[in-house]
């Protein structure tokens, strides 16, 4: 940020009044630009044993496998988002039936959010930013070729939860260690918070 | 949003290409700018039978109660800015146990996540965002002086859920009615998603 989306004057990053974070602030109009995390949502849509997975079309990880989502829009709901993206991008009907993952991911202020869904029909087709949706099983899920850390730990705590039918609510951070690698911080235990 | 943050000429609202919504564009630089929901954390810290709750010394709802919380800040987790501003606003500790209650608040672009804490010992004190902050036992809750909705909302399935010691996550929109009344919407069904 260079400058004011107000009056287009210069801001400057500081400290405001009552406040222990910079921000970057315009001096000309008085406005504070805040800068919040934003909501990733997605859905696991699940047909009979099968799970719907998208090939990305775009930037991020073009050509890796993903689950339907993206960035969550103004004037909507969580479960409207997880809805709305899996018919843009799988061109597929849901339905939204739980929040099952949250995952922090602080080092891109983002967080990520994840439904349980049952895909209404096997009428599905990639959407402009897929290049191909498919079901997979879980033997045929390309585990190496998935695109991003939450999304492979959303699935591998779904097949494991499927084997006990019990799917609590699970909340962990997404870390980066010294090789840029990922890891899934469970929080407060291993086992989900339920 | 009148100019563009990067090169401060003045931006459009229109559908860029490959999108369906209106955004602010600059044509000069190219830089599309996206707006996105806002996430509020707050914590429900309870000691014995008690929960704390603020008096706010800030608009809006300057004067009335709430459950200690706020805006996530970039670069950190939801738990972890449910601990910041329990001691921001009331100097207070608290352990976060579990994440209860998500609400969307489409009319605002904001999403409030409420977690379950434990508050460690009795030491607490208005913060600079607080005029008091006090325990209350479910009969003696200002019912009638809360602050926001979600947070009245919260408080009541709180107090219901301890009669039968189960406390699942619930996921709800807050709605305006043509009287600008908020009413709480449950998704999926009135007892919570578990």
């Amino acid at each position: 940020m260079n400058f004011c989306s107000n009056c287009a004057q210069p801001v400057h990053l500081r400290v405001p009044p009552d406040d222990d974070r910079a921000r970057y602030v315009c001096e000309a109009c008085n406005t504070v630009h805040y800068q919040n995390p934003r909501i990733v949502v997605c859905a696991l849509p699940v047909l009979d044993d099968r799970i719907l997975l998208c090939r990305r079309a775009i930037e991020p990880r073009h050509g890796l496998w993903t689950l339907p989502g993206g960035f969550m829009e103004n004037g909507e709901t969580i479960q409207g988002a997880a809805l709305r993206e899996t018919r843009e991008e799988a061109c597929a009907s849901i339905e939204v039936t739980d929040l099952y993952t949250v995952y922090n991911l602080p080092h891109i202020d983002q967080v990520h959010m994840f439904f349980r869904a049952r895909l209404l029909d096997d009428k599905f087709a990639p959407g402009r930013e897929s290049l191909e949706v498919a079901l997979f099983r879980e033997e045929d899920i390309p585990w190496d070729d998935i695109a991003f850390a939450a999304v492979a730990g959303t699935l591998r705590h779904w097949f494991a939860d499927r084997r006990r039918d019990h799917f609590p609510l699970r909340l962990a951070d997404i870390q980066l260690d010294t090789d840029n690698r990922r890891h899934e911080i469970p929080f407060p235990s291993s086992d989900g918070q339920a």
